[in-house]
């Protein structure tokens, strides 16, 4: 065990010789000297707990030693002990010494190993501070790292999540990755023209790239038929809403997402699906999936039908202004269309962002 | 902002005024009286940074003073002037009473004013230790709230991955969900017989569970054909195992088991794909899940074929056996293959770990 350190310095060494006496019996580390300038070395080298020092010596006396230690910031305990008491002395120990205990000689043995005790105590008291002191800051660093290490997994498990539903969506069918994308180019471009101040982007364009993965669920003989579905099988294909809902909506990130997944069938109306909403119990995001994901069917070739021009597929979108549609998202479409099927900024932004790994 | 408070106590009210007026121009809070006995109960209810005492007074003395203040642990700064310098009080001040500074009146107005500032400076160091001690533990705790708090996300990030591709895979196809918890029921069961100590369930049961998920990516002809599979079909079906392991490896968690799916149809004699390994560079995980699946395969029906009496499985499999199959794993197959079908235990185990939120 570590054992605590004590220096005595007395110009007689048989002062010295009976407080090791008095010492004998306890676990201290005990240096001592006759010769006080050498003590000024050992607390210059030594991690020294207390102190005991007579006062007068040929210089450096009791005194100077006790302001050297509160010159250099030493911490240990300080002792005097004194043949010749005196006031001055005792005065300059208190105000420019720090001094812990002042003794007369001749001393009383209990005395002195109750207060060098004591006076271990409270050094042992401070240096646990201390290193409390430098532990806090330490732990406090240490901390910090985990956390930041921990965020840093939370967010890459994210974008991972992200990914690794698009290589689904790709593998799957890469013309059904194509119009996830366009969907979310077209979605975010359309929700800066309707607000620049727009604040929902990450969960806009999650919902728009994931919006069809429910599509995974449909067999190909439906989901690539070259002519008008049954009722049966049109019900299989409304289910991939429901379906993208439950796969995006295990995330916590993901659940806005995941509701604006559910709703982009929805129709002004009231006509669509799952739900039947109308108008506004569409949320705005609802309505701005399902308008660009008509519009991106409409321009894009499928298995089962050459693909529109930009004019009439306007049209077609025109003609369910307030019905099937947002009215206001129609003319922003259509005043805009330019600039929101070509400008790929603010797409590749957030795309960028929730897929950077 | 806060201003530190001393109080000063002497039974001269002209003393009292005299320290007033060398404050008067610090932002101190100064507390006095010229009644000792007050002083006590003013030292019992403030929070005193600085106390200025008189020695000799009707007691309490300036030294009762101090010595009450340690006892209670006061922490403030003690500071005793006095007319009538004496070496008991000076010694008894020392070592009972914890004294900072010994003025003898008349004092030196620069030095009391200096004095005074440095145990104010001393007092705000020990306060903001005391502080940061008290906050150590807080910040700690906190610390440790948010490291849980992460943990428990990341935690519940990882199932909803495995609990999402689960999803996807039976959303897509209700048999291959059937197909991927067998093979996780079987080779679970196998690698606890092989090795009872076994150490890798975590990611076996992961791997078994999404060996297939890169089938999403097979069209729906090739994959449910009824017939044999031309070259051209079969690259496609082949291709599934990278699919998988691409799907899966985004994730660091599964980077294991992503390895395993990708070795599933890798066959003792190098017959195998995508890389054609051989024996033991087919990692034991890797050959488990292969003779799993095909076990599974052949033991349930598929759209192109009746199933195999389990006999007749076991037969197919240990033709097999050292060219196809490990042999050690055909072995435990065909010698504990009740209890392999049959135990739910261990899969039930992990798979409710795996899928837990």
């Amino acid at each position: 065990m570590f054992s605590n350190t004590i220096l005595i310095i007395d110009d007689d060494i048989k002062v010295i010789k009976s407080l090791l006496r008095i010492f004998h019996d306890y676990n201290y580390n005990i240096l001592y000297t006759t010769d006080s300038k050498k003590a000024i070395n050992i607390i210059d080298n030594t991690n020294i707990d207390v102190i005991i020092t007579d006062q007068i010596m040929s210089p450096p006396t009791g005194i100077d030693i006790l302001k050297y230690c509160n010159n250099i910031n030493c911490k240990a305990i300080k002792i005097l002990m004194t043949g010749y008491p005196d006031l001055s002395v005792a005065v300059t120990s208190i105000n420019e010494g720090g001094i812990y205990h002042y003794f007369s000689k001749p001393w009383n043995d209990n005395e002195v190993r109750d207060v060098v005790r004591n006076a271990i105590s409270l050094k042992m008291k401070i240096d646990k501070e201390d290193s409390i002191l430098e532990d806090f800051y330490k732990i406090k660093k240490q901390y910090q790292g985990i956390v930041s290490d921990m965020a840093y997994k939370i967010e890459t498990y994210r974008h991972s999540i992200i990914i690794s539903m698009l290589k689904i969506i790709k593998s799957k069918d890469l013309g059904l990755y194509y119009h996830s994308t366009n969907v979310a180019k077209y979605s975010t471009n359309i929700a800066f023209l309707f607000d620049s101040c727009y604040k929902n982007f990450y969960s806009l364009i999650n919902a728009a790239l994931l919006h069809d993965i429910g599509k995974i669920a449909i067999r190909d003989k439906i989901l690539y038929k070259p002519a008008k579905l049954n009722n049966n099988e049109f019900e299989q294909v409304k289910n991939h809403v429901i379906v993208g809902y439950e796969i995006v909506n295990d995330f916590d990130f993901l659940k806005t997402s995941a509701s604006f997944i559910r709703e982009h069938h929805e129709r002004m109306d009231g006509s669509g699906y799952p739900k039947g909403l109308k108008f506004e119990d569409i949320s705005f995001e609802g309505r701005l999936l399902g308008i660009c994901d008509v519009f991106d069917a409409l321009t894009s070739s499928r298995p089962y039908k050459e693909k529109y021009e930009i004019a009439d597929s306007l049209d077609i979108i025109l003609k369910g202004k307030g019905v099937l549609f947002d009215s206001t998202l129609v003319d922003i479409l259509c005043e805009n269309y330019n600039f929101i099927m070509g400008n790929e900024n603010i797409f590749n932004l957030y795309f960028s962002e929730v897929t950077a790994t």
